[in-house]
């Protein structure tokens, strides 16, 4: 039975959610291939998560190897294969809790960086797991500046070998995932050395541990880097060489080769390098930056129409927490930031695909916006986002904050999205390296690829919009991000210049604008979401409500960053402020709108309660009966010595000197 | 040895660190006697936090529970009393790594709440140990509504008890520290019944555990509500009350009392009990709230001059990361805010003395506005604080996501206290209500409390500022400050109005302005804070460089609070687009400023490396030294089984059916 709180708010709904839910997943087959995925995966019971809020890093790590062996052969056993349907919709069925994800980048980068005949000797011994692979690049000394790292591989032209070695205490590699207790070989990035020259960063195969029994190879000193803040199922882990020798095989040389006798061919282009990380970051925004958002939005939403605390109106029973309009605000921009960005994600890997292709006809000049959107959006959603989830674990007051809410590890997971695969000022900062080229190139009358082509056209016009209406019309409000992005970073690459010419050198100018150049950034790739958003929402069927609900997101998204962000629109007059007073207006009735679909919208993600693993999200909402039935099974309801030791002594007075 | 990168930034402190911490801890001699306390604290074993990271929940409790009991004997050792000098210090010197903290709650509500009688019975039991309490208020169904609470308890004058219950699954007990495993008695609220009356809530004094052995006492369920985001060491707990009869005598009756015939009788001011929210709140800010902020800036103040990542200017080394102007604008507000907030709480402290005096005069003007305000700068204080933890955690990149950095547990910690002693958003929601109730008074020429009665003067000028130099002068952006508090409250003040006017009713249109209160409220408490601590700065004494560096912070604070939120200033035009444009120059020109004396400004708080506990933050800047030795230590680097019995089979083939 469902809580009829809960029950009350689906019947209402002004729209299909079976029909959005297949709009999300591109097509009802999708829905179908999905479902079934998931309906295998959970119903195993070696990939249940029940006990994971329980668990000890050791017992979380313990669990992801068991799991990662067992996939293995449940993709065997249910037929699923690499490049089947299926195989996308594992990770997000496993929830990401499940061990040797280094594995396949350890395959990727020798598939992208190693030679034929690298590719033919390792990647079937990786495929058949006869060798558990990891990826060395990060040191203790050494993240986001690559040219840094100071681990070194010199070559010894008598023995054919690259010694390798960890000169100081801030060369050693740390972080690598599946390195700290599962990995049998790494990929080290290392200094290349020979005859005394270095050559630069280049990626060396190593095996760090005995393939017989598990043992650390000569040489080699690892471990695990200890307690994060979360990913305890995965063995982060160090790795210290110390007169390592590879044979010189063992260095990936699809770009760059040593001669036996230490002569250094570079060959082939290494563009397609960047293109890899483009592919990185692009990837992990659907798995791991906007399923936990819409996760936390599933969780906070049904627990605020479940909620009941304080009353609204004299003499009625206590009101649902989510009629209240802070409440409401709180939570459904971060439904309408999760909608957005999902449909974000579809452009940029619509673009991506496109880029791909041309890349495929040796075509690169798609590579520097690419480069550019992926970096900022990667910072802007994995930001945004992050915030979301806590502000919708906040939102759950004390309930959110306990872990079987299932929103504190959405948190603590989410969060980690801002550091890795690029920190996010240091890509926002490409991306306005980026704009400030296109802004100049463009006026210069210069030729500059399509996403930046507005940049062109500065107007100094004034925002038309007449009435509160006016601001639901997506030609207003994109035109207003629009100019807000052409203004700061016109303003910007202006500041830069007389910097420059006031005799400022040329990099000191730059880290003066640095603050600044970061705002620009957001900018751009806020006005490309509300713009793609609104494109989007234009082109889908007006059947089952669907548009229009949509439309109502996109508005309360668009409405929503405007009023979080005034200063930006009132500070040269385009937005007025009687007009400011409009977008509020119009803002604040949007959530009243949309408060009435807020749990339909939050269904159609379409997660099950395993999934969400969470006392507070359940589809039936009965938050308190599963608070209460999870508690009683946790570890600290077990007998504590604590009683005997301390409490009694205490209590009985017999501790001693007392 | 200290690391040179950070000795370096010591040998220019522009002033004299000692004198600012003996400025911050209110003079030389408490200095001296909190570096006694944290010393006597820290050189004992038993109060060693150096594990913590590593342990799980279960441990965490035993080791609080040992070091609660193991405090008293110190306490007796050290001749330290509730009433010395030292006492306060106590608290801060363990990190709050205690268990038994309701024990005092438990205390201070039988002391304020009690008859004389009560606790004349109860205070010495208590002080003895002879029992352990807790404090038993918040349900699972209720958390800030208090008139909501479901637990009963009913008259029974036939046999002069009270029979108390917990009618359904929302009225179960939830949350209570101590109460999960430790407590024998604790304070229940519940509506009072008298002869099928409901007189509302009282407290009530219900043991729950035996004397003699621990076990639960006849009709009580009780239990740990399991795992939380942080506060591991604390036992959380529920309890479930079944027909538990407690004699007349333990309804706590200093204000209320049930005579045998079943009389209700009511007796003095319950006006006190406010107050005692208002204490509880202003105490938190302190240790709960300042100290984690002021612990994330020294840890990631001082991690961000030994960090070197990335060249500033081609050819150079690697700059330390405090040098790029991102990050200064990452740290350098956090820290002005600790400063900012620590004379607020200054502020509110005396305020807070001297509402206690005239209460003890039994005048009881003072407390609406001692409410307002506490209730405000607590979710004020709280909000930014939080936010400025996870900013400095995300600023460590990481590093500063590994537990050993201390700042995740900082932030896990903190983030609770945006939700206990009153949710923020509803706290916040009160202050608005005085400010309204202010507002629409001063608007009537009649009399206000001192803080707001600058709301009675609203003026319609513009700021006066000509160049960026102005706005260094706190009477500039004081007023801009005070203008935007002004104009918020009286736009949602007349938006209210309005609304009441065109028929919706009260409490609706109430709901409708709701987030724009919010708003109001907190512009009302950044203006109160820039005016302190510009006032602050003002009394200082001019000597060794004190009062030049804290004019800096105030202004960073103050311009920071503007660059943060342009539109609010930019609305009405009060501020002009240049003016903000200075704004921008004055505040990114004292983040270079600022930055010079960083390390020397997060020094003065004078934090040990044990209190820091963490590997990015310790004195000597040894960062990575410390974060591998540490990691070795961790459990995870132990012998795990799961190598024989996953690993060995799927890297040997010899898993089944693969």
């Amino acid at each position: 039975s469902v809580n009829p709180d809960l029950a009350s708010e689906r019947q209402t709904a002004s729209f299909s959610v079976e029909r959005l839910t297949a709009l999300l997943d591109g097509g009802a087959e999708q829905t179908r291939i999905r479902r079934a995925v998931v309906e295998a995966i959970e119903s195993d019971p070696v990939f249940s998560r029940e006990n994971q809020y329980f668990q000890t890093q050791n017992e979380r790590y313990e669990a992801a190897v068991r799991k990662a062996v067992h996939l293995q052969k449940k993709m065997h056993e249910m037929g699923w294969t690499e490049n089947g349907p299926e195989y996308k919709y594992i990770y997000r069925a496993l929830s990401g809790d499940v061990a040797f994800l280094l594995h396949r980048v350890f395959m990727r980068s020798i598939s992208v960086l190693g030679s034929d005949k690298q590719i033919a000797k390792w990647i079937p011994l990786a495929t058949q797991h006869k060798l558990i692979g990891s990826y060395a690049q990060t040191e203790l000394g050494h993240g986001t500046y690559l040219q840094g790292l100071e681990t070194t591989a010199v070559f010894d032209t008598a023995t054919q070998e690259f010694i390798l070695n960890t000169p100081k205490i801030s060369a050693m590699k740390w972080w690598p995932g599946d390195m700290g207790r599962s990995a049998t070989h790494t990929v080290v990035f290392a200094q290349l050395y020979i005859h005394e020259k270095c050559y630069g960063i280049h990626p060396f195969i190593v095996q760090i541990r005995s393939l017989q029994d598990h043992s650390l190879c000569p040489g080699i000193t690892a471990g695990d880097i200890g307690p994060k803040m979360n990913f305890e199922h995965i063995d982060n882990g160090y790795l210290l060489l110390k007169n390592v020798r590879i044979p010189r095989e063992n260095m990936l040389s699809k770009f760059c080769e040593v001669r036996p006798d230490g002569t250094y061919v570079r060959q082939g282009s290494q563009k397609i390098n960047y293109f890899t990380m483009t592919t990185v970051r692009i990837s992990l925004i659907s798995d791991e930056v906007l399923t936990p958002l819409m996760k936390a939005c599933t969780i906070a939403i049904r627990y605020s129409v479940v909620r009941r605390q304080s009353k609204l109106k004299p003499g009625e029973q206590e009101a649902k927490i989510l009629d209240y309009q802070t409440q409401q605000e709180k939570l459904l921009p971060q439904l309408a930031a999760a909608y957005a960005f999902y449909f974000t994600n579809d452009y940029l890997q619509e673009l991506f695909n496109r880029g791909y292709r041309e890349i495929q006809r040796k075509n690169f000049d798609m590579l520097p916006e690419l480069h550019a959107l992926s970096s900022g959006f990667k910072a802007v959603i994995t930001q945004h986002c992050t915030a979301g989830v806590e502000i919708c674990l906040r939102a759950c007051g004390g309930h959110g904050y306990s872990l079987l809410s299932g929103l504190p590890s959405l948190y603590t997971k989410i969060l980690a999205s801002c550091i890795y695969e690029g920190e996010n000022t240091i890509l926002l900062l490409q991306t306005a390296r980026f704009l400030i080229k296109c802004f100049m190139a463009a006026s210069a009358g210069q030729p500059v690829p399509p996403s930046v082509t507005y940049l062109a056209a500065v107007k100094h016009g004034k925002c038309p919009a007449k009435n509160k209406l006016d601001f639901l019309s997506p030609d207003i409000y994109i035109e207003a991000y629009q100019h807000v992005a052409v203004r700061l970073t016109s303003n910007t690459a202006a500041k830069l210049q007389d910097l420059i010419q006031s005799g400022v050198k040329k990099h000191d100018a730059w880290n003066q604008c640095t603050v600044q150049l970061v705002q620009a950034a957001k900018a751009h790739c806020h006005y490309i979401a509300v713009k793609n958003f609104a494109e989007t929402v234009e082109k889908l069927e007006t059947k089952a409500g669907i548009q229009k609900i949509m439309k109502h997101l996109c508005d309360l998204f668009a409405l929503h960053g405007i009023f979080s962000n005034t200063g930006a629109f009132l500070h040269d007059g385009y937005t007025s402020a009687a007009q400011m007073d409009m977008v509020t207006a119009s803002y604040l009735d949007l959530l009243a709108v949309i408060r009435k679909d807020a749990v339909p919208l939050v269904d159609a993600f379409d997660f099950t309660d395993k999934s969400l693993n969470s006392a507070l999200g359940s589809y039936d909402g009965h938050v308190y009966q599963r608070l209460y039935e999870w508690a009683q099974r946790s570890p600290t309801n077990q007998m504590s010595p604590a009683y005997e030791r301390y409490l009694k002594p205490l209590l009985h007075n017999t501790l001693s000197k007392l």
